[in-house]
């Protein structure tokens, strides 16, 4: 059994990167910018030259080396390839098979969120479980699916693309991927500022702290937390937009656990109590028992769930 | 190799039974009655029974039998554990491991939709894919998940239960389930009826040539297919809660195919029509391509599957 191996979570600005043990123990992190120039020709090559040069600081021998996990932002099939990747710069792409001819190491690729949502199980607030959900409430929504310790890819790359799940016939405006009424425009850092407003216009001036033109998903949270009658509301239809889908996944994959990760999950215990009020309520009874809990791992999580992909059990 | 299994298909009126070779070919079927009296103490030996009376009629002998594949109508977890199955008489049972002592044969277990799923995936109408969703559409509508040639079972043995995701706050009255607004509540074939009456008290008394107090699911569909214009909307719905609810199953598992079965699938591809305009306008875009087909095995979709539970690939 070879005792290292690599994590990497491509994102469109910088890199992550992580060395590992293979028992899981983080060794060392850092990160290098991402040079989406050119096509992102020199993504991979960067990624390669940082990765055999650690192994020379670090005096570790190629051979020791079990893989290079890598997650990219988008979809990316069982092959490790991309058909096109907008904000690398990518077009097709065999990532995989490139970044083992440039580091003579086996490597295993995944989607971002699904990686995040792996690492997250392997190490972090899902640890011991075999089977979860994980829910990213960042700029946008992001999910990944594991079941039995595997990531369920899709065969278009689209599992866990939960954002997408349609939960509302009223929601105004087109979400990012070209329908209408996903969860993505009401549960995203933006989608709540969204349906706040939205909630404002039907209602018609509440009276509240907020303020309409200019807060943020943090500033509805804060007012949640003050006790704010309309940020609560806002909440609560948060909840059940949120609450609902998740019902409607466990209603099929029916996991163990259900991890809410990404920069609005700092909010707190409290989004927890919204989702699960309305999860209970929608999901079917064998079910209602699933776990809910907040990641632990931050933007640590790509590089852990990365790692394993090249981990065998 | 092994040359021959079984897959066994348990009911609350019969017990379906088949003896395969295990390259696929289904060499011979029969029924036995389900024996439910007494805790159904005796529907395991009666499985056991006959098929050791088959094996000594066809000259096989117990060492050429790979296995037992066993389907069951209800949640069964991966240790072979039924909690308890009303409808069969049984409290707690140790399903596969009664069963493989009374053989001497390995059995598995699994979920009855489940299994049908699997069947139908093996070598039904979705033989040749890696992954699918099948939906059967009876008295219920159950459901069946397979990723890459495995069933999701859950982690309560709730995996593929479909029939209870929410689809609709304002569905009048209960699910079996104990919730409300379930897909079942109107996909099923008693609820399609039920879907009909409640659209018919909605928007007030429409010429149709249904008979509202006594049709069937099947009265609806050849009165879609006459043309009625009632019949018509009522399938719209129809299409409309089935096709969202595929659609967020597309977002979460994405699948290559979609297997129609059960009873109400005997309408034929008129249903898949209904049920396809409404995936694709819902569906994330990458899953839209995803094909729909009608389910092609019948009652036999069980042992089928029940058979594939011990054979490896």
């Amino acid at each position: 059994m070879k005792n290292y191996c690599f994590g990497i979570d491509v994102g469109g600005t910088t890199v992550k990167m992580g060395l590992f043990r293979t028992d899981g123990q983080l060794l060392d992190k850092w990160e290098i910018p991402t040079r989406t120039e050119e096509g992102g020709k020199a993504i991979l090559p960067d990624i390669a030259a940082y990765a055999l040069a650690k192994l020379v600081e670090k005096d570790i021998a190629r051979d020791d080396v079990a893989g290079i996990g890598i997650g990219v932002p988008g979809p990316i099939n069982a092959e490790g390839v991309v058909p096109h990747t907008a904000n690398l710069g990518w077009g097709y792409k065999e990532v995989t098979k490139e970044l083992s001819e440039l580091t003579g190491v086996v490597c295993k690729g995944g989607n971002d969120a699904n990686v995040a949502a792996l690492g997250e199980m392997w190490k972090g607030a899902a640890a011991g479980h075999r089977s979860g959900v994980m829910v990213t409430l960042g700029t946008g929504v992001g999910g990944g699916i594991i079941v039995e310790g595997q990531i369920i890819v899709g065969a278009n790359g689209a599992g866990g693309e939960i954002g997408h799940i349609h939960v509302d016939d009223e929601i105004p405006g087109l979400c990012g991927c070209g329908n209408q009424g996903c969860l993505e425009q009401v549960a995203s850092a933006n989608g709540i500022v969204k349906l706040a407003r939205w909630m404002a216009q039907e209602n018609g001036a509440e009276e509240t702290v907020l303020e309409l033109e200019t807060m943020t998903a943090k500033d509805i949270w804060d007012a949640v937390k003050d006790g704010d009658a309309f940020a609560d509301k806002v909440a609560e239809r948060f909840g059940r937009y949120l609450g609902l889908a998740l019902a409607n996944i466990a209603s099929t994959v029916d996991p163990e656990v259900f991890v809410i990760g990404g920069g609005m999950s700092k909010a707190g215990p409290v989004i927890l109590d919204y989702i699960k009020k309305y999860y209970v309520k929608y999901t079917f009874k064998g079910c209602r028992d699933a776990e809910f809990v907040l990641a632990t791992l931050g933007n640590d999580a790509g590089i852990f769930g990365s790692a394993k992909l090249v981990i065998e059990e």
